[in-house]
């Protein structure tokens, strides 16, 4: 198995990491999970932009151009003869030690490991929706940076998985903000409300690309914050992430949203969703 | 040098991190630091109960009883042949392949690591107490935890370093919580305040020392949520953390609280300190 470490593509066996690097005793580093469909990324340049972006808000220095970063990731998915997965990517700040809270100065290497891994995309899981359950929002207040620092995240991806759902929406306050590792969405009276952006929540690429949609269905968009009775008595919720896509939510908590098929404005976001997917990418395989 | 690796103790050399241990990839692991004088850990026993408590509160397993672990600190305390320093302890939930958010099964063994780093104790410091600045706490709400997702600490470190100040004393909303990585206390009219225990703040071992001190020397504590109006105009500011015991602050921000010598309770508590570690440690060097 082919890997990304530093500039070079090497095997998977080369690669090991320090245990004083910083990614692995401060959680100090970011990262971005990239979906290629048909041997073709899809959003690269929103995703190495947010890349650029989350290294920024922790002063970290990437030591590579986007054009470096693209090439690198293109030759990865070439040479995993892959075709649909994710790119896994990530930058720590390095090897410094002995262990110091402090930022190492510049002569400490960022660390850049990358990993594809093949992964179908799953269109029965798109029709039939998730469950999630509603949980607070513990996690720290900068969110919007993609970070490594993920316990909080994964503390409650795990709460929503001993309840046999997929996912946790997250309030603070009784205001809903995200999930463990998607936006969050409802629908009221054919209007879409998400959480504006700001430190709360991750700017999503497929919220980005979602919104374009919306524009051009002529489906408005609230970005304004809203309530966890808004929630529970929304027409339609659905999450959106690289992984998931714009995922309806069949169930939260016990209420149940829809039996048999996703509200319409979900399903229309869903289709214009893959037909953004297959104008970048090509064709989708129908299942 | 030599480390501790899983129930081993190896040349650093040895030790290399698969780049999907899940400490690198979620900071989903935790640790202790823990100070040896002369040879013999001090508060060895509090700091490991400590570690099991964070454990068990991510539902990480720990595969080794505490026996086992105060066995391996004092191995390598003696193999080091070092005199006084850290012994920085770390258990990460282990390697689990494809990166998933869910905790992955009892057959991933969590992965430990130590390393010993010999670090004088330093009077002056200790004598003329640090600079510090006020900053938001934008830390997650399990701060009880001391796990290895440390980004918000170190982002705020890193800024108090920039004011060239060598710690941030935290509040949210207003409420002062703690430091980047101590505890913080004020003292006024001869009565201690510090931030109860809870999910805002570490529990700190330091912090039980000097309280049993503080008992013993009939100076009252009250441990309930402070001001920042109540921090600016405090009589006496210190921090205390197993590496910095208890240190007075001497300048917050702009302000300076003394010139020469700190606050009278916080040198009462600074000696009373020390007599605890000479009692658990032996003699200290007089500087």
């Amino acid at each position: 198995m082919k890997v990304i470490w530093n500039s070079e593509i090497v095997d998977r066996s080369e690669v090991t990491i320090d245990p004083e690097d910083r990614g692995y005793q401060f959680g100090d580093g970011i990262y971005e999970v990239i979906r290629a469909y048909n041997k073709e990324f899809f959003c690269l340049d929103e995703h190495l932009d947010r890349f650029f972006s989350s290294a920024e808000k922790i002063e970290m220095h990437v030591p590579y151009t986007k054009n470096e970063l693209k090439h690198l990731a293109n030759r990865l998915l070439s040479e995993t003869g892959v075709n649909t997965g994710n790119l896994y990517l990530q930058l720590t700040r390095g090897v410094a030690s002995p262990r110091n809270h402090m930022y190492p100065d510049a002569s400490v290497l960022p660390m850049l490991t990358g990993t594809f891994t093949e992964t179908e995309r799953d269109q029965q899981m798109l029709d039939k929706g998730i469950h999630t359950i509603v949980t607070e929002d513990i996690r720290w207040l900068k969110c919007d940076i993609k970070m490594i620092s993920l316990l909080g995240n994964i503390m409650v991806k795990h709460e929503a998985h001993k309840k046999n759902a997929y996912e946790a929406i997250l309030h603070r306050d009784g205001i809903v903000t995200e999930c463990s590792a998607a936006n969050v969405a409802i629908v009221k009276n054919g209007v879409i409300h998400t959480h504006p952006d700001g430190n709360l929540i991750l700017p999503g690429i497929t919220k980005l690309v979602w919104k374009r949609c919306a524009e051009r269905l002529g489906i408005p968009v609230v970005e304004e914050p809203f309530s966890l009775d808004e929630l529970y008595n929304a027409d339609e919720i659905f999450c959106s992430s690289t992984t998931m896509e714009v995922m309806p939510v069949k169930k939260l908590d016990n209420k149940v949203f829809f039996s048999e098929t996703a509200g319409s404005v979900t399903r229309k976001l869903q289709e214009a969703y893959k037909a953004e997917i297959e104008q970048c990418c090509g064709k989708l395989p129908v299942h």
